[in-house]
């Protein structure tokens, strides 16, 4: 564990509170012209995804479920980058593909619930993956998040010194996932260790890039090593989501799909129906934790 | 430079040759639906952003300058991921913020431009970026791309391994781009080398993101030094850009405009009036570069 890591496990950056007005850029939202407390200051959940599309759908059936309305703001319309939904207690926000676009809606997030004044706030990512040795249509919740090196850490430069953060996450959140996913007969769910890669093609042993450097006993030798050690799915989020949940001290869970076993195949080649039905697994899971924490119907929808 | 490179500076992947069908999956698009050579075979310039918005408006304006319709068709919708749109000789899409995603839409792209035949492509990434000791709305045409570093090299994972590739890009395609903006009196443009970070806040150097581990004193420290090196912006997609394009044997181009000097400030201060001014700027000279090959008024858009 590096010195950052240890210096900043309690999420705070004594600047911030310096500064008279703080821009939260990619989000367009300004602590100057927004009253955080009175926004966002009920938020308990916060949702994240990939797909603007999906997270929009996940927010709409959230407020259905909620009974309130399902005509939504995308509170971060502004900033242009991301789209943000507010039902009740819950904030809903796509994060983009990879660890660099996430870093950023997550460092805006963590001030956004600290300058709201939220307590007790759990995250969660839900997303698609391909898995490792199981079906098409699993569900995964992260036992561990991994590098493409296989370590439990996320690594970034700063002052383009290599610093290493530890990816732990919560282990009874995770296994409640699991449970409640097989209780509710919403599909089969396991727990398993989770490589997140930079690329989808060749730092995932894809042989379909554009370019491809390696040969399918490289691939098969790679893969098959992941899946001793655990791993049962590939995507490119996990270590920076629950490297930086840790270090703002809000429990995480990844949740993801799997489209694709890549032991048998790089390509997805599922039906439109079945990825749209798989694309929807992760967000009932949620719903699901939701209901059994009476979270559903608490509040309006901003 | 790695044995990757070496091996692949002609961008053929040999395992193409024998798949039956290609699905670009992030792109929605397949080889056994879409006739490649017939939709996209007279593509010469492609043109990326980070913004889809943004991405849309610029397809839109091309498409009004050349006299087509501006009704143009997201050609990415099934894949839910990217916008794609065409105008004439020119692909316009989006490749949202950081590497990973960039490297999913451009190992998508190489793949159709290959597979529709396409001879003589040049790529354009234009984009919104951190100036160092420039003021906001200056363009910045990138001259060499370093990672955190300060490394010209695009690093990456493959069987957890780690490959360095060069970033070098044309040097008078970027002095042209910078010429005509100067000339056609777009806004002051330069040369000058560009970092790509990995995340907006911590390896970028600011103190303003929900975490920070060091000091003004050691952010002015680095922000010189990379000053004193030619470096005179910040973005986070350069160094995979030129490098996986040099791999696919395509002309590369980055331009991009300041929004504010990290000297000054970590926060972008400008108005809405100048923000909205300066994010087309890039723009502007791409469209001035197409005015001067002749290529803006050159086909239909699809």
């Amino acid at each position: 564990m590096s010195v950052v890591s240890d210096r900043y496990c309690d999420g705070i950056n004594p600047n911030l509170v310096d500064l008279a007005e703080d821009h939260l850029y990619h989000l367009g939202l300004s602590t100057g012209t927004t009253d955080f407390k009175l926004v966002f200051g009920d938020v308990k959940f916060v949702c994240t995804a990939g797909s603007p599309n999906r997270i929009r759908k996940l927010a709409q059936y959230l407020a259905q479920q909620s009974g309130t309305s399902t005509e939504l703001r995308n509170l971060a319309e502004k900033g242009g980058r991301f789209v943000l939904f507010k039902v009740g207690p819950v904030l809903c926000a796509d994060h983009g593909m990879g660890t660099p676009s996430l870093s950023i809606l997550l460092h805006e997030l963590f001030k956004l619930i600290r300058y709201a004044g939220c307590k007790d706030v759990t995250f969660f990512r839900l997303g698609t993956s391909g898995g490792i040795g199981v079906n098409p249509g699993t569900i995964i919740v992260t036992s561990e998040s991994l590098n493409t090196e296989l370590k439990p850490i996320y690594e970034l430069r700063i002052l383009g010194k290599l610093v290493a953060r530890p990816t732990t996450s919560d282990p009874d959140l995770a296994r409640e996932l699991v449970k409640i996913t097989n209780e509710a007969n919403i599909c089969n769910a396991i727990l398993g260790k989770t490589v997140c890669a930079n690329d989808f093609y060749e730092e995932q042993a894809r042989l379909d890039g554009a370019f491809c450097s390696i040969t399918a006993e490289d691939k098969f030798a790679y893969l098959r090593l992941a899946y001793e050690k655990g791993v049962r799915n590939f995507e490119m989020e996990c270590t920076c989501f629950t490297s930086l949940c840790r270090l703002a001290g809000v429990r995480a869970a990844v949740v993801c799909v799997t489209l694709v076993n890549r032991l048998l195949s790089d390509q997805v080649r599922i039906s439109q129906e079945e990825y749209a039905h798989f694309q929807e697994l992760p967000g009932l899971v949620f719903a699901e934790y939701l209901k059994r924490h009476n979270t559903l119907a608490s509040g309006p929808a901003h």
